[in-house]
């Protein structure tokens, strides 16, 4: 009979625990659904602000408007971290052309973030057309030497994650130009990541490393219809020249700012939970999806506690990272203060793949917190929320990793992203209110879930 | 020894079988998502042909179209079957306006599909707002008589399929007008079944039923933002006058077709299997998501079928139905030819819930059938098809049901779909290519399984 109370004592336990929780996601997702915040949030952000490349005067607007928001909400503490971040601007709209034997033909072009200018007056070159970096070795510099290297891959049309096509393709454009100037090309030219066929150039961080200032050699996107033309035009005229004129121009570094607000927990507020997107973004749309989306959701996220009554146990720190697009420094500055001050964080969740419907998250944790995600699956059935599996996180968050945390990536519907993604189309237009909406409910429901139950801590294996 | 050899020839046949199936699922999602005829046929059917409402010039064009196309797949069989179709037009554009003491506001109106027109000149009267059907009764014949009534129930924005939310409002639009006659209102104006804040009114099928057509009053549905402008102006002054014109006009019957082609089995010929989406759309669009993706994606399971070199068992029939929008004389008409030849369906799939991202099926069919279902979910986890569930089907496919058959309707992302519906912008450019590919993939998935697994016949209960 003991044993029998005991099992009844506890299946009611776990059926009320769970009849809670049940009642918080519902709460949670009702409150973002009909009385959100985060698309008004996102609404100022694109259209009152606009692009915010680390360094500008937008992303400084963008950090001063975050914190402003964040301190209505009556949080615990509201603050500014300093950090150093690149300065790069993309100066005069590019311009660039195909000369054919029926004329000259315009070309879209962007330049990539992080790219020389091309001298005064531009540079007029023919085209060497590849598959890859690996094809540079098998040309060799007989044929590269004096040309402009097109990078021309396109990215993986039948795979299901988009993420998983970009892979194969970005490092076209990060290191392109750097193996490119090794066989004496004068300029890069690369396909936008992009699967849909259209006119908009996609840029993009590329890197030098190493290489000399006055070494290094000018890099721009094409669009997806850009390079198709001219790869047919190359088919049919190997000599086709093409020219193009960018003004960008690197600066010194300048200070910014992480934006972090926080409530403080009830019963272990040294255990600290954040979750996150970044606040800056490409200059060439507003930075809706990326990472609007994900700065709105994050700050969605502590403001659905507050609003459903939810008192956390944990401290629940949201984080606006700035400089993920080129240079990653917020991340790194913050892991680094987190550090110095031996901030004990348990659960990190960042969002920046957009703000489409929310399909689940990627964990980069133990098997043990996993398992206990998977044991929390039939809490988001009813959201359609489906997608748990083990995988990487987010760039701002990666600098955080240890042997404790958990780590996770809100995964939100991947097929539309890449048609906006670094583009003047990423735009506000592109996101819809109730997509976003799901996306800081289903966050606000995993940092709950993690607050209320902490991690797994793995039990020490004898030495 | 002989149990184990059993037990192992067993899991490997099976194994065998599943690797088989999952190697055909990865060739149909690559030939969809790389070599796909959806979009093209889609871009055609929308920016082509247009609206197609049944009756009209372009619903024959439409016919004609999907004909022609469906000859070149090299399918063993394509036909037009003749279904007369109620033929409705909405005449010039309508005109609408609120008269408050600041002077005339235009407002964003369409007549509902069926309604008559107004009288010459229109008609200008003060406005009941209710919240339903039911206010009626609790306002009576006082409060109503000579005005116009307003249905103004939202959609509820925090249910998480937003068809659940269009089922609890269109009885507004669908009877509004019946309903209100009976009070004395001289028309109806129906808040639009959107869940978006935006200026486009969406139209819909309305019905009078047996009231005379002398008695009947006009019914046009407003824009989101417009009902929310006329409920504020109401508030200040409830004598506001509302104003409209439509030009309505219905005609008698006229000729029309489901257009039908298929593969013959080559094993069971006379179990069919359906596939379909109607090729009638409302007038305001083009019809892009309501249904040419449906019909677009079914033709292009029996192209993947042929295209990955499947040969089926059963036989494979695609079916484009006419006159799902403002009647349903397509499906009925189909479901009673296959009646009186004494057709055997076994399997009907049916696409009418737009172009998304698919995430699963709803099902209308017994245990058995369901639970073979279930086994297969594991083969559709890689494309990240998670929904399949009990509930509805299609509106064409529902005459087929009977307690053999297995129903099913695709089931895509629904957030979006309310944005677009019956309104102006469901526009090719709101389809995105990969999203609509996956679909007709996923169709294409479930209709092989149920070809070469066939359904599960109910064991005869002894009477």
């Amino acid at each position: 009979m003991k044993k029998l109370s005991i099992l009844l004592f506890l299946s009611v336990a776990i059926g009320f625990a769970q009849n809670a929780d049940e009642k918080q996601l519902k709460s949670v997702y009702s409150t973002s659904l009909i009385n959100g915040q985060s698309y008004a949030w996102l609404d100022h952000l694109s259209n009152e602000i606009g692009g915010r490349l680390s360094g500008s005067a937008n992303a400084a607007k963008a950090v001063q408007y975050t914190k402003a928001e964040l301190e209505k909400l009556g949080l615990d503490n509201v603050w500014l971290q300093e950090v150093l971040v690149p300065k790069w601007e993309r100066g005069g709209a590019e311009v660039a052309y195909m000369q054919t034997n029926s004329g000259k033909i315009d070309m879209q072009i962007c330049a990539l973030g992080g790219s020389v200018a091309t001298k005064d007056g531009g540079i007029e070159a023919e085209v060497i057309e590849v598959k890859g970096i690996d094809d540079l070795k098998l040309l060799g510099k007989d044929k590269i030497q004096g040309k402009i290297v097109f990078y021309n891959r396109p990215m993986q049309a039948d795979l299901i994650s988009t993420f998983e096509a970009y892979g194969g393709c970005v490092d076209q454009r990060y290191a392109g130009a750097k193996e490119a100037l090794k066989y004496g090309a004068v300029g890069v030219v690369v396909r936008s990541m992009n699967l849909r066929m259209d006119d908009y150039p996609h840029t993009g961080s590329m890197g030098y490393e190493d290489v000399a200032v006055e070494d290094r050699i000018p890099a721009a996107a094409i669009s997806t219809n850009g390079a198709e033309l001219l790869s047919k035009q190359l088919q049919k005229d190997p000599k086709t020249k093409f020219g193009f004129t960018m003004y960008c121009k690197q600066f010194k570094d300048v200070k910014s700012h992480n934006v972090i607000g926080e409530i403080t927990g009830s019963e272990f507020p040294n255990e600290i939970i954040i979750v996150g997107g970044h606040l800056d973004s490409w200059d060439l749309g507003d930075g809706s999806h990326d990472d609007g989306a994900g700065v709105v959701q994050s700050m969605e996220v502590l403001r659905l506690m507050k609003e459903t009554g939810y008192k956390p146990k944990r401290t629940i720190r949201v984080v606006l990272f700035m400089n993920e697009e080129n240079g990653l420094r917020g991340g790194k500055k913050y892991a680094e203060i987190a550090k110095e001050k031996g901030e004990k964080h348990v659960f990190a969740l960042e969002s920046d793949a957009g703000g489409f419907t929310p399909r689940g998250f990627s964990f980069d944790c133990s098997d043990e917190n996993f398992a206990q995600v998977e044991s929390w699956k039939a809490l988001f059935k009813p959201y359609l929320i489906h997608y748990f599996e083990k995988g990487g996180s987010g760039a701002d968050i990666g600098p955080l990793k240890d042997d404790q945390i958990v780590l996770a990536g809100l995964r939100p519907d991947s097929q539309r992203y890449f048609d906006h993604h670094h583009a003047a189309n990423d735009t506000f237009d592109a996101v819809n209110k109730r997509e976003l909406e799901l996306g800081a409910a289903t966050m606000t429901s995993l940092v709950y879930l993690f607050d209320k139950y902490g991690t797994v801590t793995p039990k020490k294996i004898k030495g």
